[in-house]
Order: structure tokens, then sequence, then C-alpha cells
């Protein structure tokens, strides 16, 4: 066989391969659509949910296993999707975007703490009067150097999401307190499905940015910038 | 050119076409994901909305139009948020199962009495405690014979979810009260993606199954199957 004709033959081969796979790709996601590629992560989470202990996600040097074990009565080991929750907020390692409207969990103060330990940015949105409330972490949070605004332009701040990275959202009926976790009924949606993450991400953005207590209190004295309250004092002195 | 010869041309331009087509589609969906086909349906809407008039929407025979105009000072013909809640609640045609923490919007209320008048199966879940809330729609919706569950188990049924025609899911913050639509940050996420539909379907059918009042209030006798607090009173006769 000559030259040519060899790679005539090869080229035939490759085009009846070519449609092969082709034909055999739409047959198969037509035939077996959940063994197809599921694309962008895709998870729900319900609640309430086990009481487990945590602390191998929270505390490294903390183990939950045989060799080292967590001393707390708690179960260990179980993946619950509080332990799901954790484990997608602590995938993060560039950037988690918080918008919260009741914020009192300590152990997902801790989760986000830790995240700006390892150095990611972290920025948290939050509601005015909610913020305030026993329990919530939003002062803990603000005193460890975290960047916390809440809104002012809305009765409340009700969303429940998290941006993590720029492109896992995680967005739900659950605020982020204690009750919630254990005692209701509540979702969460974890995607990564850029149709659906992107508009989260520039609600963020757009409340970020409007929200600035620069832009809220404009002002040519430092004294004054961060402190409007002071204005009348000063002006009237 | 011999017969073979064509035959051996024309499997080369098919397989140099086929290839060509597949790695422009490729550049295609890399240069312009925005006009690649988006499978699934997926939206995201964002509160508050502005408050227009959405007769047209739930009552049929008011059109909104120049020709027959509503007289309401509203503004109308304009998409919104709620408006395109609206529509993705108005487009079932057999089944809303409706998972709602606090349900006091009229116009909601309606639109689910709109559903029903039209033959569509409707279940609803909702807490036991923000059901008897001032304003409540529930009350209304049990009046006009749709079949309503109050989760028992848990401190609160938080959920605010909807799934129309089993699938297509409505998820996110909003609770179904006014204050939400016109005042708060909030999102609703609505997609028909069976990943994250179906696990929602399985949650509604649980507490559905769960709260059911037979399966609460087990009894043998007709007469107090229904009404447990006569259980006693019929028992001390």
């Amino acid at each position: 066989m000559s030259v040519r004709q060899t790679l005539k033959m090869l080229g035939l081969s490759a085009l009846a391969i070519t449609i092969s796979v082709e034909w055999l790709s739409w047959l198969f996601r037509r035939l077996w659509p959940e063994r197809s590629p599921r694309g962008p992560l895709k998870e729900v989470l319900f609640f309430p949910t086990t009481t487990t202990c945590v602390e191998h996600l929270l505390n490294p040097n903390t183990r939950s296993t045989v060799s080292c074990p967590c001393p707390c009565p708690l179960p260990h080991g179980l993946e619950t999707p509080f332990t799901r929750l954790l484990q997608h907020l602590l995938s993060a390692s560039v950037s988690l975007d918080l918008c919260v409207f009741a914020f009192s969990s300590q152990e997902l103060s801790r989760a986000v703490l830790l995240l700006q330990g390892r150095g990611v940015a972290v920025r948290v949105i939050t509601d005015k009067d909610y913020m305030v409330i026993t329990g919530s972490q939003i002062g803990t949070l603000r005193k460890a150097g975290i960047c916390v605004r809440h809104e002012m332009g809305a009765v409340h701040m009700h969303h429940k999401f998290a941006v993590v990275d720029g492109r896992r959202l995680i967005t739900g009926s659950l605020n982020w307190t204690l009750t919630a976790i254990q005692s209701n009924k509540e979702n969460i949606l974890v995607t990564e499905e850029p149709d659906l993450v992107r508009p989260f991400i520039r609600e963020f953005q757009q409340l970020w940015d409007s929200n600035d207590p620069a832009r809220r209190f404009p002002s040519t004295s430092p004294l004054t910038n961060e402190l409007p309250h002071l204005r009348d004092r000063v002006s009237s002195v």
C-alpha cells in the first residue's frame, strides 16, 4: 500500500471514529441522562441537622480521629448538612463574600475567622437591626478586623447567601444561627453554575458599594468622615 | 477521477468539515458563553421591586392594555421581579407544591386561588406560628378548599420554596409577604435543573407525609379522627 493510500485510509478511519463517538455520546446522553457528566457543582442541603463535633474542620490541631480524638461527647466523623456547609465555606482560598440577615452561630463565626487567618479576603454585609441582637457574631468579626457593612436602604437585608472565591454560590433560607441549623426546617443550595452565581456576585457588589460609609456620609473633614454624628457638634462649637 | 477516488475525496472532506465544526463550536462557546445554549431554565430575581399593577396577570378580565386600561394609579405594563415571580407561578398547569414560612401577600394568595380555580392541584405546607399572624392568607386558602398542612416537628418551618408542575423550582430568601416584596433585600432563584429540583420535591413530600393530621392523631373512631381535642371529652363522658 502506497503512502498516499495509507493516508487516505487513516483519514477515513478517523472520520468513522469521530462520527461514531459523536453519535454514541448523543445516544448515551439521551438514554442515561443520570450518568452523563453533571456539569458545574450542584448540591442541596436540608436542615435541621444532627449535632456532631466539627473540631476537625475548625481546629486542625484537634483531630477527631482515633489517633488523637476530640474529647467532646458529640458524635465524631459523621458527614451532615452542616459539615458540608462548613466544607464549602472552608474551601475558600481567595475570597468570601457573605450577605446574611442574622449571624449568631459561633461555629460559622469561627469558620469565617479561620478563613481570614488564612489570608482569605472576607467581606460581610448584614442587617442593621439583627446585627446587634444578643449573640450576634458581627461584633466579633469586626473586632477581628473583618470589614462589615450593614444595609441601610431597606426594611431588612434579608439575604442569606455567600459567594466563595467568586465562583461557588451558597444560598437558601438558612440564617447563620444555631436555631436555624439545629431546629428549623431550612434549605441551602450550593452551585457553581455561572448563570446562577453571576447575579449574586453583582448583587453583592452593588450592596457593598451602596452601603459604603464613606459614600453614605461624604465629608471633606477627616475628623467627621466616619463619625457623622460629630458633625453637628463640631459645627456648633 | 474514478468512483473510488471520488468516494475517498468525499470522505476526507467530511472528516475535515466534522472536525472544523467541532472546533468552531468549541471556540464559539469559549468566546461567547452568553450565546451558547443555556440548558434548563435558570433565573435569579432580586427584591425589593417597584410596585406595579398586576391585574392583567391575576384578573384576565381586566386588561392593562391601552384598549381596556386598568383604572388603578399604579404603573402598568412593566416587567418586574414580582411580575416574573407571578408568571412563573401562574405557568402551573398540573400542580403547585408550596412550602412557605410566612404568607400574607394578597396578590400571591390571589395567584394561588386562581390556579386552584383552573384545576391545578395545590398543596401548601406552612409554619404553625406564622400561619396565624395578622394578615396571614392561610385561612383564606383553607376556606377556599386548598389543603394546607403545618409543620409540627421543628421550631420553625422556615422554607420558602415552590415547585411548579413537578419541574420548576422557585426558592430563596423571600417570604410571601408585602414587606419582603416591596421593602426587603431578597432573592429568588428559579430553575428547572433536575439535580436541584428533585431534592426539593423529596423534601416537600417528606414534610407533607410527616405532617399528615391523620398520622399525627391516629384514631379508630371516625368522630375523633380529625378532632383530637374531643377525644378526652368523649372518653370522659
